[in-house]
């Protein structure tokens, strides 16, 4: 495997909705191009429901086996958002008023009072969070996530949550940015490049090779990506992976196929 | 909780193509709601790396804690499709030519021979299964996905996941569909709602009721999902979240909020 010497991420996605197919997700993605940006790739994501057991044994899971964590979800003012309450349990501290976020949501709140907005216990939960907790902002809602530990705790609206991740990104340590390149070859099969490929990526064993065939209307193929944080090796092992699929009566052409 | 009654699923998104962001997934929210319908809720997603030792790991320890696994990805005939032999290890039987899906695949490919498409060692891998396993045919592709006890393993590939589902789901006994309402009010915040809801919420434990803020360029505004398989509680709790939106002055409209 490539990336040995980067720190790795786990996100965990808290969501019935997302489980029960009401909701497609629309963060993992997002986290996992921007995670590889900044070299803390991406290596396992959980969907989990909200059922405060399985978000603290999987939090506690998660956060002994990869260096960091990404949550999101959970953190509105219902009662099915019990991701904040779930974190101080897993780390065991107490679960208590955040007096920054505190101030910042009673002030925000008294100025839009006397009209639907009142900070009201509902709203107070947005501002309880584990003690310990560093705020992470974002320009879109007043309720802030937080980090704790190695766990960073996000909203589960995307819009709020890629705010959310900007924000916190620059105090993020990464390591080399994950690099990939593509070819890919028009009606050549994966059946007929798979041995060829398996000798380029015993060559590369710093890479991942990953080989994916495409079925379009305008024709079928397969697609070849190399990716690791070595640029030079991503350049020659797509210049290998290119001249066999010339040999085998291919016509590739650099990059992904057109969408 | 709701659904107690019913065998739960896990769906393993093997691919390094996820985690990269490469790939949007496809497949979690179509199994998402046929599971639900076929009365077999899904309970939990992991995404994980094409990795053996990290699928053979993880295979383990959800075929334990889960009735049913279904697998995605990871079954082609190149060097990153391992999820086959991964399977045979973790459940520790071997890794074997399967007769039936050998014979049909030499069969397909002698037909096509002198093209492109040989029966070479790439695709016999696609053949070769652990043992004891049962083939799952789909319309789509000659290569099978296979059930070895729990576990059904198919191909990443969204169309012919499908037809693989839809081939396997008549052999999957589930328990009473997963039935769900819901109800939405424009312009009411959530924060708002969050105590009268958080009551209803207690007075039908059975049911899981959802609270999904939304923001459009029509406007923002709350919905509400009542989920469990009693269609009538279902029913009585939307009947009573709609009279709370009233009375905290919203205009509670049945169903999604337009998309």
């Amino acid at each position: 495997m490539a990336e040995h010497l980067n720190p790795t991420a786990c996100v965990l996605v808290v969501g019935n909705e997302v489980l029960s197919g009401r909701t497609q997700d629309a963060n993992i993605q997002f986290l996992a191009l921007r995670l590889g940006e900044i070299g803390i790739p991406l290596r396992e994501v959980r969907i989990i429901p909200d059922v405060a057991e399985t978000i603290i044994t999987t939090v506690n899971e998660v956060r002994a086996r990869f260096d960091h964590v990404f949550t999101t979800g959970g953190i509105g003012p219902t009662h099915d958002d019990i991701t904040s309450e779930c974190i101080a349990a897993a780390f065991g501290v107490p679960w208590e008023p955040h007096p920054d976020a505190w101030e910042r949501m009673a002030s925000y709140y008294s100025r839009t009072s006397g009209g639907i907005a009142e900070f009201n216990t509902a709203r107070q939960r947005m501002a309880t969070m584990p003690r310990g907790a560093i705020l992470i902002d974002n320009e879109i809602s007043i309720a802030p996530g937080f980090t704790l530990g190695n766990v960073h705790v996000m909203a589960g609206v995307p819009r709020i949550m890629r705010a959310m991740f900007e924000s916190l990104a620059p105090r993020l340590r990464g390591g080399p940015p994950i690099v990939s390149a593509a070819v890919h070859a028009p009606g050549l099969p994966e059946g007929k490049i798979a041995g060829g490929l398996a000798a380029i990526q015993t060559r590369y064993p710093e890479l991942d090779l990953g080989s994916y065939p495409y079925y379009r209307a305008a024709g079928n193929g397969v697609a070849i990506v190399a990716k690791g944080t070595d640029e030079q090796a991503v350049a020659a092992a797509i210049a290998e992976v290119t001249t066999l699929m010339s040999s085998l009566g291919g016509q590739p052409m650099q990059g992904e196929p057109p969408s």
